[in-house]
């Protein structure tokens, strides 16, 4: 039986990185007959120019129905001034909530080909290798009530909603023990539990779960100095889980430590299994159209999709290595450029993986 | 007339660090005939075993009646299994509130001296000097409704308020515009006006105030960017403004960058000009009572508070250079120690600087 895959390739460098993700796909699929059905769809700055809005509810309602989303990147300032209900991040954060996809899944890997982009030094990066899991439908960005209102003395105040309950807490904790399992079997859970009541709730779930998880040492660690041990040290970690707005702060910061976030895949996944795939960049409107971004996190995107969402590890796998054989040839797009090594384009790049497979 | 200064020592190393810094002031006050009047009281554990809270009314009125407090640390793992609502944090956090003390100056400075204790290239932060501006009294740390309630269905939710209005953040984006014109004229304010209506409302209020400011040139960035950044290109900013939550996050890793967090002071204070200083760093209750710990911190935060809050500029610039001096001279508590210098101890530190002085 084939396999729906939706591509949506968004805005700025999205449809250049997605062609080559794409292409690495149909060689992928022809090597290892995946059969692989692809459509394509359209979300951000994109969707608003057709339709007027970054997501429609047909577009999100064909999304539900493959099995995995390969996606772009969203957003440019083309679309800045706009309202902000409707702004490119709006088909992000739908797509996310519509598909209940709350298991956002950031490995922050430090390439031992590309250690001196790192703005660390090597000894504080070499080898590194972090998961962050997200939780991405609930918390703070999506809690009611929220808005601005006007109070009686004629100033304005503005409010969100920070709320998590213990089985939003508990499905992302799981995926997160799961991972830690299978990997270095260290979880450190970050919060801030000394200050924030709905914080205490995480910390409790995650300590009411470790016992079924014999394999995992579950740790704490408020946020503050999670983004402090993430400079100071972060080989400490292997694991860390925590919520929708700290996950994205920490989930930047763990990425910038290996200076390639052009390297950086990332899943959202549902408890089916269903997933979208996308890098951890932006859509960097500075570059679009120029040929010269990097591909390789797509790239690498599609090849969590093969194993979470389609279980084809083998031949993620064998993406994966195609990845590390065109680094070792040294080739470079121009963000992880050193000297020494040989600078190419976006379909250069793409083109070099899908040989190298 | 005499300004009195309220010496609240705390827990873990608090009193050691503290005793340093007031052998600095005592020394600054006789040769610049300062004629300052101390008196010392309870925060914290120690407020905790005395009077069973973490700070009592009575001390924090005594405290009111200051010109200024120069605070030690709080915490220890003593206390860490008390109902939450009377742990040490919360003496600090109803000192802060209580006085009013909105505007957290956080200087994340790196002492050519000690270039190489950072993690990062000493290209990346070499004369890194960058004042980050927390609001300190207001945000998701006191904002109501919070709390854990059971649902309908029986499962526990945690929930907190997320709130600003536009008076809260008008003073604290006035002491940072303020800030940043009195240093490189560059403001950087940190909000995620892409998801949060509260930082809407923030980012419109810095906007309505930047032309009132027009030495100043302000930008906006996203918070998730802002951590990235913060590892990749520090020394990009100035001053940074933000609420109390990414404060909190932000400030400890730019303090991290420098490698030597036992250096850095802080200032928490109210419009009129009345202060709390204290060290970024924490109680460290590993190294308590080792007479190891870095008094540096504390010492400088002592002049800080000669200078905002009690308007000793000369006497503030000598234990400055003071410092400066000791480190000079190759001395170095064992946080900061590398090969070829000399480790002392908290006293030895503390002695250094006053003969320096
Ligand atoms: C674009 C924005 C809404 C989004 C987020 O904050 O989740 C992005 O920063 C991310 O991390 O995917
Ligand atoms: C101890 C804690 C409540 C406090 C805070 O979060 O404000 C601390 O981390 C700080 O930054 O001063």
């Amino acid at each position: 039986m084939s396999k729906k895959v939706m591509i949506l390739p968004g805005d700025g460098i999205g449809p250049e990185i997605i062609e080559q993700a794409v292409a690495v796909l149909k060689t992928a699929d022809e090597k290892f007959s995946l059969d692989l059905e692809f459509s394509e769809g359209l979300i951000g700055g994109a969707s608003i120019d057709a339709h007027g809005e970054p997501l429609t509810d047909a577009e999100l309602a064909k999304a539900g129905e493959c099995d995995a989303v390969l996606l772009g990147a969203v957003g440019g300032p083309k679309w800045d001034t706009l309202e902000r209900a409707i702004r490119p991040e709006r088909g992000l954060l739908k797509i996310r909530s519509g598909l209940g996809l709350y298991a956002n899944l950031r490995p922050a890997i430090l390439y031992p080909q590309l250690a001196e982009a790192s703005s660390l030094k090597p000894e504080v990066v070499s080898g590194l290798d972090i998961l962050i899991v997200r939780e991405l439908t609930g918390g703070i960005y999506f809690g009611e009530p929220r808005g601005i209102q006007t109070l009686e003395n004629g100033e304005k105040q503005g409010f969100n909603t920070y709320v998590y309950k213990e089985s939003e807490i508990e499905r992302i904790a799981r995926t997160a023990f799961e991972a830690a399992k299978k990997r270095g079997g260290k979880l450190c859970s970050v919060d801030k539990a000394n200050v924030l009541e709905v914080t205490v709730l995480w910390r409790e779930v995650l300590d009411r779960l470790a016992p079924e998880y014999p394999e995992v040492e579950l740790s704490h660690m408020y946020v503050d100095n999670a983004a402090m041990q993430l400079v100071r040290a972060p080989k400490q970690f292997d694991v860390m889980v925590t919520g929708n707005m700290f996950g994205d702060i920490l989930s930047d910061a763990a990425a910038m430590l290996t200076g390639s976030i052009g390297m950086l895949p990332s899943a959202s996944m549902n408890e089916t299994g269903f997933g979208l795939y996308e890098p951890c960049h932006g859509s960097a409107p500075d570059i679009a159209g120029q040929g010269i971004a990097n591909p390789l996190a797509t790239i690498l995107s599609a090849a969590m999709m093969l194993r979470y969402s389609l279980n084809m590890g083998e031949a993620a796998d064998a993406i994966e290595a195609a990845v590390s054989k065109v680094l070792d040839q040294g080739l470079r797009t121009g963000d992880i450029h050193t000297e020494g090594t040989k600078k190419v384009s976006t379909a250069e790049m793409g083109a070099a993986v899908v040989a190298a497979l």
